[in-house]
C-alpha cells in the first residue's frame, strides 16, 4: 500500500542534515542538503543508525580523489525506507533495511555464478556517482555533492540502488545491526567462507579491531583449538578473550620476529592467518605465519599505503594459499538475511563491538577516535 | 633374496663416470667419482636415464651458492637399485624406481596429515649433502662433490634415501618414465590437486614448456572447454595443440598488455591461470588474468631472478586465490605410483614431451638447448 502512494505521488526532494567532508582529512561539517527522490529502482533510507568503519576514516584521509570532494561518507548504516523509486517491488515504505557497499542484481555473470560476491552491475562505486546515471543525489545549494561506496550513510536521508540494502525484521535492534553491514560481516565470512576453518584448527589474526575480533569469533564458533591474536595495543588482549582469542601478541614486546613466534606455538605454522589490519606488509608476516602444505592467509584489509602485496616466491611454492574477500564472501541479498537471524538469535555477538554510541552532531568525535585507535566501533545515532 | 645378498656382504663404493659441474655455469666434466655405499634406509641407483629439468639449469648456473661446487646436477631420472642400505625393507637389488627430489618419510606431521607433501625430515636438500649427516656420497680423488635436490642423477650411481624413491613395473619405459619424476607430474598435480580445475572452465597457462604443457593435459582431461597457452616462442602453437592447448597467445605480436586480451577471449578473466615459467613478475599478469570472484592462480615456476612476488591488494581482495605448489602438490611415494599406472595405461602423454634423446657423454648439449629454449625434454642416456 506504502507502494502504491509513492507510485501516485512520486516523491519530492527532501532537505535534511548531513555530515559533509569538504576536503581530504577536513572535518566534516553539518550542513543542509537536498537529497533527491529515487530514481528507477532505487530507494530513499531515513538513516537511523551509522557504524564508522576504519575504511570510511581512510577514503576521508585520502588525497587520492582531491575530485571527489564535497562528499559524504559513511556505509554502515541501519535505516527505514522512506520512498522507493520506479519498478522497486522488493521493498515498501516503512521496511526496516542494511544498506551494503557491494550489491546483487542476481543477473550478472557473478551473481548467477552463485560463488562470487562481485557483482558487475553494483560492484564497487569508485567514482563517487551512482552507476546507473554517473550522477549523485546530494546536493548542497546547487552544488552536486559526492557519494562514497554506495552508501553516504553519514546523512539523515540517501538514496541506494535497491540491490544494495537488505531488509530486516522490525524487532531487530537498529543501533547494533548496522555494523552487519559491513565490518562484522566481513570477518565472519573471511573465517567462514573465505577460509573454512575447521575444527581443531589453529589460527592468527593480526589486528583485533572489529574486522579481526570477528574473525576470531567465527573461529570459535567453528571449533578452533588455538586462536592467537595478534595487536601492537595491549588493551586488546581482554577484548580478544571475549571474542575467543585463546593468545595474545604484542610484537612491540617480542625481540624476535612475530611470525617466529606464532611458528614455535603452532609447531610449525598455523593452519590459517588473517591479515585485518590494512598493511601489506603485514600479509607477508601473515603468510610466513602459516604452516606449508596447507596454510590460508586470508587478507582483508584496506591499506592506507603501499597497495602492492609482496612475498617471497618459496612461501607459495611450498603450498601456502593467498587469497581476499571482499564483505567476507557474503553475497549481500542472498547471506546477509541468515546473519541476522544469527544475531536475533544471539548465536553471534555484535553488541560488544560497539565501544562509544555518538550522536550524529559529534560524528567528527567517532573520527577522532578510529582515528587513535580509541575505539572498536562507534555507532552514530542520527536522531540525536 | 637380494636384499639378504646386500645384507651378508656390505656393499662397497663404486667409481663411475659422473658429469660434475666445477662451477656456476662451466660446461660439465666428465669425471671418474666414487660413489660411497648406501647408509641406514638408502639406496644405490643404477641411473638409467635422467631427463634435464629447467632447475637442474637454473642451480647449475646460479652463482648464489658458489661454496657448493664441484656438484653433480639432475634429479629426474629412473634407475635400477644395485644395492640396499641398513634397515630398507621396501626395495630390493634390481627394483627399477623413480627418484624423487622431496621425499615422504611417513612419520611426520606433514606427511601423516594426509594434506601436504613438504616431508618434515626428506624436504628439499638445500646444502648439497643428505639429511641425516650433513654428507655428500660423492668424491673426485678424495675431494668432495656436493649433491643436488636429493638426487644428482647425472652420474651412472648415485645414492637416496630410501623415503626419495619409487618403485616402478619392470615393464614401465625407464627412458620416459623419468619425466613423471618431476616437470610432468608437476603440472598434471597443479592442474588436478592445487587448482581442482572443473569441467566446462577456461584456464590460462602462461609458458609452454613440460610443466605447462603437462597442465594442458590435465585441464583437458577434466574436461576444461578453454585452454589458452601464453609462449613468446611461436613454435609452442603447434606443440600446444597435442596436449589440449585451445588458444595460442604470443604476447611479442600484441599491442596490448596480455591480462587484456585473456579478459576479452574470457569474458572478464579465465577461472584459473598458472605461472609456469619461473617468473614472478608473469605471478601478477597470471592473477589479473583470472577472474575475480573465484579465479585462481597457481605458481609453479622457480624464478631465476627477482624471488619477491608482488601483486596489487585489490587483486587479492575481489576474491582471487593465489597458490603455489611444489611438485604439484603430489605426495611422492603415496602418489606417484598411481601416476605412473596411468601413463602404463596410456591414459596420459609423456612420450611426447621428449625433443631429444641424447647419449651420457653429450650431456652439454643437453643443458645449452634448455638455455636456447630449443627442447621441451632431453632425456640423457646412462649407458650411450
Amino acid at each position: 500500500m506504502a507502494a502504491e502512494a509513492a507510485s501516485s505521488s512520486p516523491p519530492a526532494a527532501i532537505t535534511c542534515r548531513a555530515a559533509v567532508a569538504w576536503g581530504p582529512g577536513q572535518p566534516l561539517v553539518m550542513e543542509e542538503v537536498e537529497v533527491a527522490p529515487p530514481g528507477p529502482l532505487e530507494i530513499r533510507v531515513k538513516v537511523v543508525s551509522t557504524s564508522v568503519c576504519r575504511s570510511d576514516v581512510t577514503a576521508w584521509q585520502s588525497k587520492a580523489q582531491p575530485d571527489l570532494f564535497p562528499r559524504i561518507f559513511g556505509h554502515e548504516a541501519s535505516g527505514v525506507v522512506e520512498s522507493v523509486g520506479e519498478g522497486v517491488t522488493e521493498f515498501q515504505v516503512g521496511d526496516h533495511v542494511l544498506t551494503v557497499f557491494i550489491g546483487e542484481c542476481k543477473s550478472c555473470k557473478h551473481c548467477i555464478s552463485g560463488k562470487s560476491n562481485m557483482c558487475q552491475k553494483l560492484g564497487l562505486e569508485r567514482k563517487g556517482v551512482m552507476h546507473s546515471d554517473q550522477k549523485t543525489r546530494f546536493s548542497v545549494k546547487g552544488k552536486p555533492v559526492y557519494r562514497y561506496c554506495a552508501v553516504s550513510s553519514f546523512s539523515e536521508y540517501t538514496v541506494v540502488h535497491s540491490g544494495c540494502a537488505v531488509k530486516v525484521g522490525l524487532t531487530v535492534p537498529m543501533d547494533r545491526v548496522c555494523l552487519l553491514s559491513c565490518g562484522v560481516s566481513a570477518g565472519l565470512g573471511a573465517a567462514w567462507n573465505v577460509a573454512d576453518v575447521s575444527e581443531g584448527s589453529s589460527v592468527v589474526i593480526f589486528g583485533l579491531g572489529t574486522v579481526g575480533l570477528s574473525v576470531a569469533q567465527a573461529a570459535k564458533l567453528r571449533g578452533a583449538s588455538k586462536i592467537i591474536g595478534v595487536d601492537t595495543n595491549p588493551e586488546k588482549q581482554e577484548k580478544g578473550k571475549v571474542f575467543g582469542v585463546t593468545d595474545f601478541i604484542n610484537p612491540n614486546e617480542m625481540s624476535e620476529p612475530v611470525q617466529q613466534v606464532i611458528k614455535r606455538m603452532t609447531d610449525g605454522g598455523a593452519d590459517y592467518s588473517f591479515e585485518c589490519v590494512g598493511d601489506t606488509g603485514v600479509v607477508s608476516t601473515a603468510l610466513q605465519s602459516c604452516s606449508g602444505g596447507w596454510g590460508v592467509t586470508v587478507t582483508l584489509g584496506v591499506p592506507k599505503a603501499q597497495p602492492e602485496v609482496s612475498a617471497h616466491y618459496a612461501f607459495l611454492l611450498s603450498g601456502r594459499t593467498l587469497k581476499g574477500s571482499l564483505f567476507g564472501g557474503w553475497r549481500p541479498k542472498s547471506d546477509l538475511p541468515s546473519l541476522v537471524d544469527k544475531y536475533a538469535d544471539k548465536e553471534i555477538q555484535v553488541d560488544g563491538l560497539v565501544t562509544h554510541d555518538i550522536p550524529f552532531g559529534d560524528i567528527n568525535r567517532a573520527l577522532e577516535l578510529m582515528l587513535e585507535n580509541k575505539c572498536l566501533r562507534c555507532v552514530i545515532h542520527m536522531s540525536q
